[in-house]
């Protein structure tokens, strides 16, 4: 599928990333539609997790992707990154950042030199990297400055019946509101299209724009942002010559039949985005960040900790990030 | 399934209110899950329309409900209530306002009475009764009058795979943040578990009351109503012995392992309780009403004046509403 093996980051190392993705070498070895990847990891608590939740995965240290694809098969290509305290599963340890951080360092210096062909990140906490010092929002925005760009990037959780792009992400449904502007949207949903048509191969990707109120204000009955910030994003996408239709009222936009109408949803807050994706598709969602000059997907799920260790996170969803992140990295370099 | 046969609406004559309850008497005759109805209706536009549209309904004309049940496999029973004007479909007409709500009168009385089991109602237009001087919010306030309650009811969406209740219905979504209240959440999730023990025949119901703000908040990172408002509305309901849980986040609380540990979601807003209903199951969503003397339920969709007269629209929610409005008929006389 893609030529270059995919970087996986650790993490962070108490929460599920290392059991996921030894689960997902097990059902991805020998499985075509699987890529190939190695992780960034420290290979002896990789070795210790494998036993402790006896599965049978083999380790084997690589140190650069260059014969991954080879090793793949027989078992699971670690770039071994030692962490500075060893780690227990659930209980996440800020002396242990530096290696969590140096993971996505490494695994986005191997991607933008081609050795990589896409960047997953295992789900970090970010209070254990503030409490270390990290200075960013989190890991996208990390990921952007490792990445020298200076708009922030989107999020797009997609899955295989739907895709949807919030504008306000992690903010009060009231600060949400009161942050919404037109130029963000006409920005994200513009992103949103190129990467369509980069990444997913869509020739000309058709945007729903979602309305903010109930019935999508129905005329201003039920709020004005509709009319103020919505349509005239609309209007400014379409004088683009992009393919954007709303603004569509929210409850009936996500049905089978609404959403064979178009590419990708944006939409105006947080769970008007993942409601909808979470109850169709809970397990297989995947979060893919558009607009790096790299591909970077990650599943969608944090870190777990109250199971990790426990041997019952499901891999599904970083399996689905996997595939999908080399389906895209080949859009790329199509 | 119910003793007594239900009384259907004419709803906006210029709807799709003939045309789905001639469908749905269809798919009913013969069909053992369907109960028996009558709909309220001027006989001679349903005649024609049903020639206009190809539809094979025997119409007989009854006086009262009382030999609707022998009628019903036989031809649909017309209690006939004639229109001033003459309708059109697609063009409502404030004229037959006083049919239209005459229609709902009778319906609510019969129910009342015990001659009908239940009050299902065809879409209505609020604009063409408004214009007739209409005094009410809605159809839901003016069966509250009917039935001499003050206290405004509750509308519950409900379909076989989730029942969602809104707190805050048609308002925007700013003043559905600035209007959200303790008591209102508590006072709907009290009347919500009541008609699930009495409606739904659910001994001892579990509610989940979602959060408003994503992640339910994030413990005041991202919104404090989850703290100032919607917990204490989830202790308040414990300490009445009601099994409540929350406050949700609302993203994960509509998949289907999620569904599996409530019987009713209390939603903060609209789109809250709509998207995941409607995402699920578009066509056979159902609007009950919660906490009238008599049951009441209607499709989940409006008049459709778009698509009226032209043979297109699916009787399969009023179908589902008259299945849910036997089945709780019958559980209240139980």
């Amino acid at each position: 599928m893609t030529a270059a093996p995919l970087a996986l980051t650790m993490g962070d190392p108490a929460g599920v990333g290392g059991e996921i993705a030894l689960k997902a070498w097990i059902k991805g070895r020998g499985n075509s539609s699987v890529p190939a990847f190695f992780i960034i990891d420290d290979l002896n608590r990789l070795r210790s997790l494998a036993s402790n939740i006896s599965l049978d995965v083999p380790l084997t240290e690589v140190h650069s992707p260059a014969n991954v694809i080879d090793i793949f098969a027989s078992a699971l290509p670690v770039l071994h990154r030692p962490l500075s305290k060893e780690s227990r599963p659930g209980v996440p340890d800020s002396d242990n950042a530096e290696a969590i951080i140096a993971a996505i360092e490494t695994a986005v210096s191997l991607t933008l030199s081609g050795e990589a062909g896409a960047v997953v990140t295992n789900p970090i906490n970010k209070k254990v990297l503030y409490d270390a010092g990290f200075k960013f929002p989190g890991h996208t925005e990390f990921l952007a400055s490792l990445a020298g760009i200076g708009t922030p990037p989107v999020m797009m959780l997609a899955c295989p019946e739907l895709r949807v792009v919030p504008v306000t992400v992690h903010v009060s449904l009231s600060d949400a509101i009161k942050t919404l502007t037109t130029e963000d949207i006409v920005d994200i949903a513009n992103i949103t299209a190129r990467s369509l048509e980069q990444d997913f191969g869509i020739a000309k990707p058709r945007l729903a724009i979602a309305g903010l109120n109930p019935h999508a204000g129905e005329g201003g009955g039920m709020g004005d942002e509709e009319q103020t910030i919505v349509a005239p994003a609309v209007e400014a996408l379409q004088g683009l010559g992009i393919d954007a239709i709303g603004p569509c009222p929210p409850d009936t936009l996500f049905h089978s039949a609404a959403r064979a109408d178009y590419d990708a949803a944006i939409c105006m807050y947080h769970d008007q985005a993942l409601i909808p994706i979470k109850t169709l598709d809970f397990e297989n969602a995947v979060n893919v960040t558009l607009g790096l000059p790299f591909v970077r997907t990650s599943p969608d799920h944090g870190t777990a900790f109250d199971i990790a260790g426990s041997g019952q996170a499901s891999e599904a969803s970083l399996l689905a990030a996997l595939i999908m992140a080399a389906d895209m990295s080949y859009g790329r370099r199509a």
